[in-house]
Parts: structure tokens; C-alpha cells; sequence
């Protein structure tokens, strides 16, 4: 197993007028993002990319066309959690058939109160069934959407017992001191905060990057700064990069990330979201670009 | 559109050893549920049937078993909401398709902080899209698992725009004064608490019934005490009813009615649930059956 590492952004998914996924488009969005967009690896499909707001055909059907688009596969994951176990384990299988590096697992989000025993037998049924080879394993804590949390004394006992497959996890809680406990005390995987300011906030602790929803537009910045943040230019490109995500959060993140990205590329197809999600109102999108225009993202 | 009324079981789903939905059981059981177990109607699949659990699949192959099992379908509804509208949609229309009276239908349950409008656009897709005929659409407010309310001004709302699709709703939430809120301020359509407990503390209220995991074993009690709980005889039991269900809610409900119905039945088999739930302990369930001995639901 290899573990990622790096700044990776969260994709957002395009849309077709009809709400079906712009698998074009969304090829398009991943070169990019590797390319011009500066990211070190792309995660598909996770809460950014609105995973759960679509069945498991069309989750199928836009990691095949990403894996089947000649992109660099061994710097991708996918987030294949879903409220069925069943669904989890074919998605996650499927990943790894189609060559990415990792899958991003969910937990079970319908139930709240799981216990812990439960949750770790569901994430070791998962990684049976599914995982061989570098593939790797990687755990989504976003307990604000999930409402079921993965505690750091569960992550440590997966890493324990299936050293060659759990390969990390994202921490998406916000919670430094919750990431920093699982880079400390779990040296054996890789934690990827949520969230660039979290590696700026904390330049000592051993992250392996981050996966983020505003590396989609600041990912150059992230990526260069965050390895030379200990000079004065890398500071001020994280300086730069936090700025961004600060503005960018005042508002509802995924639409924010999709408006700003309609504008960063020119294309005004990146202005839909998929329901229950809603758009940001054009008052929210002028202030908000309004709030961006020093950033130095867009040329102005 | 036909409003269902009465007492309803939400029922359990039976499982094979491999965990798939044992169909024949389920049948047999809702056969059961509808005779001998005393209700007025069944709810299948819905959170004490586990139904997030399972793929869409799954879901469908076991509302087709009992749809073609020659029951009483104007006395069935089904759950069919799913974290993807496609999916929600898919399973309502199968449900109209099939017989069902009606759908009992989740919000979309992985993003939280969802704007009013935007959970009002989206119920009234999966109305256009599924609804006609006698065929009723019942929201499904449980918060404490979907995160995502229906506000009694939303479903207000949605009963003004749909007075021929939007039935009813599911209180699950335990708080009386909303299940209140909901049935005198909106008569047209159909309240139903997700507890007997409600029925009888507040026996003025005109709800529909009720729709409940513990009927799964006193639907009997219920429908009979409900219909007459302003005599001495029907106060006695619902007191009866509420104290069952009392003693099971001290446990995991889910695992509690599935170690019950095993024992009522006389057929283990019924002690199995799906990942991510847990079963009921050995001393639980020991403890669980000392309490229920002298409430005349078993032969002792």
C-alpha cells in the first residue's frame, strides 16, 4: 500500500442542464486541477463533489470516464461512502479496479449513535472485501454531515489491524487539535486536514497535505506555499491562500467553489448544483467576488 | 388521494444469514402485522426496517415481494427516501407502480443546513415526477437521524401546493407540541406520530394514528385502545402499549423489537440487523425479557 500525500482539492462536479453529471466537463475540471490548477492529487466525488446527491450508476459512470481519460490515476482517490454497506464495498471494489489510488470512505450517515464496535466492523468488512495490492483505505471524519464521528482510538485500532490497507484519513471537522492527536499518536497513516488553514496553523505538525474544497480555485498557492512555509514567500502564499478560504466560507462552501470557479474559467456552466444544495444568490456571488478581487485569483 | 389512517407498524425487515432481505419472512411477517398482530396497516421499510441499509436494489426486490404477495396494498406504505433524488424518485414511482397507498419519504439526509425553499423544491420534485391517482406522498420528519427538518410552516406549505398528493406525515421526532402543531394547524392532511405514547397522552389531538417500531408487537393493544381510549378499558391498553414501549426504548428500539418479535414468534432468526446496527447483548436481552414478563405480551 502507498499512502497520498500532498494538497489534494475535493472536486466539485459539474452539471448538466438536466442535473445529470458533466463528465466532460468534469475530466476537463481534473487535468486542470493537476495542470494549471496546481494541485499535487485530485479527490472525486466526496462531499464537495456531492457524491451522496447522486445514485451509484452515476457515481460509476464519472469515475469510469475520469479513469479511462489517460489522467495520472495513482495521484487520485475517490470518496465511495455511501448509507448502504452494499453499495460502499461495490464502489469501493470499483475503485480500485479502475486504477485509483484510494478510496475515501464515509461512514454508514443514515443511524447516529453507532457504536464503535459496530463502526470498526463495518470499516474491516470494507477493507476485506475490497482492498488488495497499493490500493489504500482512507477515512472521512466529517462528523458536522456523517453525524457519526470516527474517534482517534477506532482510527489507531483499524491502522493496527490492517497495516497494509488503511492507508489514512481526512479530517474534515475543523478540529485542530483532533487532527493533530492523529498525526501524533498514529505515525503509521497519512491525515489530511480539511482545510489549508489548518497547515498553516500549524506548521510542526507531521500532515501529509490536505484535501480541500477551495484548492479547487488556490491550489497553486496551497501547494507551493505549504512546502516553503517556513520562508517568508511560502508564509504569504498560505497568508494568501487562508484569505481566500475565509472569504469563500462566509457563504455556503460548494456553491462558492462552483461560482467561483464559472468565473476563474470562463464558463458559466459551473453555476448549477445539484438539489437539496442551492445556488448562491447573485447578491451572495457580487459580494463575494467583491471580497476576492485583491486575491490576485482572477486577473483584476 | 386517499389519506391512510390508523394503527401502523413499522416494520422490521427480516434478515438471511448473509444479511440480504429475507423476502419470504418479511411477507409473512406483514401478513402477520396485519392479522394476528392486531394493525391497521404496515409501513415497510422505513427507519426500524432499516431501509437506508440496503441498495436500491434491494429495496426494490423487497417491495415487489410484497406487492405480489396478494395482501391488502391500500393498507401499505413504504419508505422511499434516499441521500439521491434520482433514487428517492426511482423508489417512489416503483412504490405508486406496485400498489402502495402511499410513500413515506426521508428528506435527503447527508447535507445539513439545507435552505427551506430548496427542501420545498425538492419535495415537490419527487411529487411531479411520481405522484397521481389515489397515490399519497407522507413526509418523513425524524431529526434525530436525517438532520434535516420538514418545519411545520414548509409542510403547510407543500399541503397548499399538492392538496391531491401530499397525504400526510411521519412526526418521529417524540416532540408532542410539534406533532400538535402539525395536526390542528394543517387538517387536510393526515398526522401520524412516529409513538403510541403520543396517542395517549394527548387523546384530543386528532391524529391519523400512528406509525411506530414497537407496534411491530402491540399493534393489537394499540389499534384496540386507541379506537376506545376514552374508556376505562381502552385507557388500560394504551397504559399497557406505552409501558412495553417504554421498557423497550431503554434499549436500542431496533434491536430490541427484532429480539422481541423472536421470541413472540418463537423463531431466532429474527435476531439478526444490519450493519452498522448492533444486536442486543445476551444480558440485555435478559434484562429486556424480565421486564416484559407480566405485561401479558408473552404466554408467561
Amino acid at each position: 500500500m502507498r499512502r497520498l500525500s500532498g494538497i489534494f482539492a475535493a472536486t466539485a462536479t459539474p452539471l448538466k442542464p438536466d442535473l445529470l453529471i458533466d463528465e466532460a466537463r468534469l475530466v476537463d475540471h481534473c487535468r486542470w486541477l493537476l495542470g494549471e490548477g496546481g494541485c499535487d492529487g485530485v479527490n472525486l466525488l466526496g462531499t464537495t463533489g456531492e457524491a451522496t446527491s447522486f445514485s451509484v450508476g452515476q457515481r460509476i459512470g464519472a469515475m469510469r470516464a475520469v479513469a479511462e481519460a489517460g489522467l495520472p490515476m495513482e495521484r487520485f482517490m475517490v470518496g465511495t461512502g455511501a448509507a448502504a454497506m452494499e453499495d460502499a464495498v461495490a464502489l469501493t471494489k470499483i475503485a480500485r479496479e479502475l486504477g485509483f489510488a484510494g478510496a475515501l470512505l464515509l461512514p454508514p450517515f443514515y443511524y447516529k449513535g453507532i457504536k464503535d464496535e459496530a463502526l470498526e466492523a463495518y470499516v474491516g468488512t470494507i477493507i476485506e472485501r475490497t482492498c488488495e495490492g497499493d490500493f489504500g483505505l482512507y477515512l472521512y471524519h466529517i462528523p458536522q454531515f456523517s453525524g457519526v464521528p470516527y474517534p482517534v482510538a477506532l482510527v489507531a485500532r483499524l491502522a493496527e489491524r490492517f497495516p497494509g490497507s488503511l492507508a489514512g484519513i481526512k479530517d474534515s471537522s475543523g478540529d485542530l487539535a483532533n487532527a493533530k492527536a492523529l498525526a501524533d499518536g498514529i505515525p503509521s497513516i497519512a491525515v489530511f486536514p480539511g482545510a489549508e488553514t489548518l497547515l498553516a496553523q500549524s506548521p510542526q505538525t507531521k500532515f501529509a497535505g490536505c484535501i480541500s474544497a477551495t484548492t479547487n480555485v488556490t491550489g497553486g498557492l496551497v501547494a507551493r506555499g505549504w512546502k516553503t512555509q517556513d520562508t517568508a514567500d511560502g508564509a504569504r502564499l498560505m497568508q494568501t491562500a487562508s484569505a481566500i478560504r475565509t472569504a469563500m466560507s462566509e457563504y455556503a462552501v460548494i456553491p462558492a467553489v462552483k461560482w467561483t470557479l464559472a468565473e476563474l474559467r470562463g464558463d458559466a456552466e459551473w453555476r448549477r448544483v445539484h438539489p437539496p444544495l442551492s445556488g448562491l444568490t447573485d447578491a451572495e456571488w457580487t459580494a463575494l467576488r467583491g471580497k476576492l478581487a485583491g486575491s490576485g485569483l482572477f486577473r483584476d
